[in-house]
């Protein structure tokens, strides 16, 4: 049976997908039956047409491929919200299946365009918004459907983890990594999506809505990057038996889903310890299949476009087999959001802090003023005259507790000298 | 949507697929609007039916399940090929779905009934037979399908991974550790399918299949075990900065398949050195994917379960969208099976010899004959008077050397006390 495609795209993913059926499709053909025929490619990017050699089924504008009778199915890899959603919608409105790696609009507008789709019967499928290359949405709504999930817990982020993991093994600062992961590309020319969180947050709103069937989004995901993080905290972790990764956490609790993304110590003998650089890693707990790992490359243009025409040969068999959607949304509950400061847990926390008597006594005190009861202090030199960095192990206190105290501190006068590094210990 | 099931076999799996539904019923109905009724329970312990209060439907005849009209899919969990191959053939001709968690049976018996599934336009789905709770037969089907994959490489015997992490960390004896494993309920009192890899040999052969879309049977799988490892091996890999591990690998290569379990040694770098005790874990690479990791609980009752029950919801769903199997089975082709004797890899093969004067001599010249390049030798004494344990690593060389050496080894007289230790190095 043949399926007629329109690409949307021909950046790193869309390059990936042509190379993908240049590759395979004779392949796809004889194992499965499916002639999958591209019929119309879009982007702005009239360069990557010629190379690929596309040129007489090019166009600029989307409307070509969204209005093209032909095309059984589009895919969206231009990313972002605001065209990206515009298109996918009007894809849908045209009875055009939909497949896209956006992990923004499915984190912001999932509900819209899931809507939308399962109103007119079609599917829009998602996989390569996470973890690039891994398996893990299918799994979800497949494989381990049997289970209450109580635990999605992943390494979504490549770039950070890159950077964590050269700033662990090697001692190299912040702004230092963050400039060599700039020169090979494994990092944008401004970072803030990465290093801030937001990527990963987006990634564990997808996740948290499929595993506990209840829509959460990108504005529901507490989130903090890795800005203040040094290589003397990655020290300090090592020494207590934990790895530092910046992990995206969606835990079902009693009152309902905690969903953030935050640096974490994670205790050297987790599985999710050993995965390093630009991997990717997420680690599902469910009441009957226990613990369970996803890994594999979180980024690049082979894993994702994998994971992209993984969805098309699905649809496309749903297709042939004359199906609806297998699957579509699974948000039949409306959950709380947990306040993170509802969260309990151990903290590790570093101050830069001025050089003088007093004021590790004063931090102190404030701590326990608010209840935050230590398990170690430790004090350490500084290159830089007249400043010290003092860390703090609390006990298993409350969050709000600790940001109580956190405030406080920042009130003393001439004590602080930088943002303290908040690590929460997990597990 | 109600679907009416027969379930055969209530031992752990079974007991596990009880629990599920006792627990999840309502959850299914929910969030999928499939009600799963259970209406016929078959196994020979008339107990259990009164433990779980399924009496009512209970009978110790399964072909008052396969037979029953109203039966819309049959479990069947009794394992082995006798009368599972019965019953599966019986339930598909009666018009019934199968799901399994037979390995021997799908590794054995896989095309013949498959086939007859898909002559009937029915489902048999076993993502229970490999690796327990772990997806790795829905991924490989699904969301990988894009790719050429290159090599299914696993550890699939909780079994022998309890067994081989606890001689490594605790250097106990295979023997003691052994025991220890059956008084757990780890291992069986005839604990050969394990030991001897005659488990993971089917549980590959299922994966190679899929994997290259070429049949494999257990038949063909170059199958050896665990019993001649000794701690001393353990140590020595670890030492020359390796894992021991006994992996189930299926490699694609330019002759064909390559499919083989045998104990290996890994980089402790690699992510599968990290899996310990029952957990398994099975690394999958494709061209475009690049390399992935499925990791999660090989065994126990709630694990295979979980995978049994996935299954379950699977096949349901397609009758409530009332379409047919979406992926039966794709061996499309017929490639040859690659004889292990083709092998070219390092080796690490222990002796236990005669402790007299030329006994290293005669070996390591049997090598140099037979073109097998050494890497290093070491020698280590014994408590036993009279013995000493001799070691060697190859350079990379073929296997068929590696044999004509060992062979003519074992017959230089007075040598030998002992089957060698043999274990490859892999990456």
């Amino acid at each position: 049976m043949t399926i007629k495609i329109g690409l949307v795209g021909t950046g790193t993913v869309g390059g990936g997908c042509l190379d993908i059926l240049a590759n395979h499709k004779e392949d796809f053909k004889r194992i499965y039956g499916l002639d999958l025929e591209l019929v119309r490619v879009c982007s702005l990017d009239v360069e990557a047409a010629k190379a690929y050699g596309v040129e007489d089924i090019f166009t600029t504008d989307f409307h070509d491929v969204v209005n093209d009778p032909e095309v059984d199915m589009v895919i969206e890899l231009i990313g972002g919200t605001t065209f990206a959603r515009t298109l996918v919608t009007e894809a849908l409105k045209a009875g055009k299946h939909v497949v896209t790696a956006n992990k923004a609009l499915m984190a912001t507008y999932g509900e819209e365009v899931m809507g939308l789709a399962a109103e007119k019967g079609l599917e829009i499928a998602f996989e390569a918004s996470v973890g690039g290359g891994i398996p893990i949405i299918d799994p979800l709504k497949h494989s381990l459907t049997a289970n209450g999930i109580s635990s999605v817990m992943g390494i979504v982020n490549g770039t950070t983890n890159y950077m964590l993991t050269r700033m662990a093994q090697e001692g190299l600062a912040y702004e230092d990594v963050l400039a060599q992961a700039q020169a090979l590309g494994y990092a944008e020319a401004d970072p803030t999506a990465d290093v801030d969180g937001l990527d990963a947050a987006a990634k564990i709103a997808i996740l948290a809505s499929i595993a506990f069937h209840s829509r959460v989004t990108i504005n529901d995901v507490h989130t903090e990057g890795i800005r203040n993080i040094k290589p003397m905290d990655l020290d300090a972790a090592a020494e207590m038996g934990y790895a530092v990764k910046l992990l995206a956490i969606a835990d079902r609790t009693d009152q309902g889903i905690s969903v953030r993304v935050h640096p974490a110590m994670l205790p050297l003998s987790h599985q999710l310890s050993n995965v390093n650089g630009v991997f990717n890693a997420i680690y599902v707990t469910g009441d009957f299949v226990g613990e369970t790992m996803f890994f594999g490359e979180g980024a690049g243009a082979g894993a994702a476009a994998s994971a992209v025409m993984g969805d098309v040969i699905e649809v496309a068999r749903h297709i042939q087999m004359g199906c609806g959607p297998i699957v579509g949304c699974t948000c039949v509950d409306k959950l709380p959001i947990v306040p993170v400061e509802d969260l309990e847990c151990r903290y590790y926390i570093r101050f830069t802090v001025a050089d003088r008597p007093g004021v590790m006594a004063a931090m102190a005190g404030v701590f326990a003023q608010h209840g935050v009861s230590l398990y170690s202090v430790s004090q350490r030199g500084s290159d830089d005259a007249g400043e010290v960095s003092l860390s703090f192990v609390t006990h298993t206190v409350a969050e709000k507790d600790v940001r109580a105290a956190l405030a406080e501190i920042a009130q003393l006068e001439d004590v602080q000298l930088d943002d303290p590094s908040v690590i929460r210990v997990v597990k």
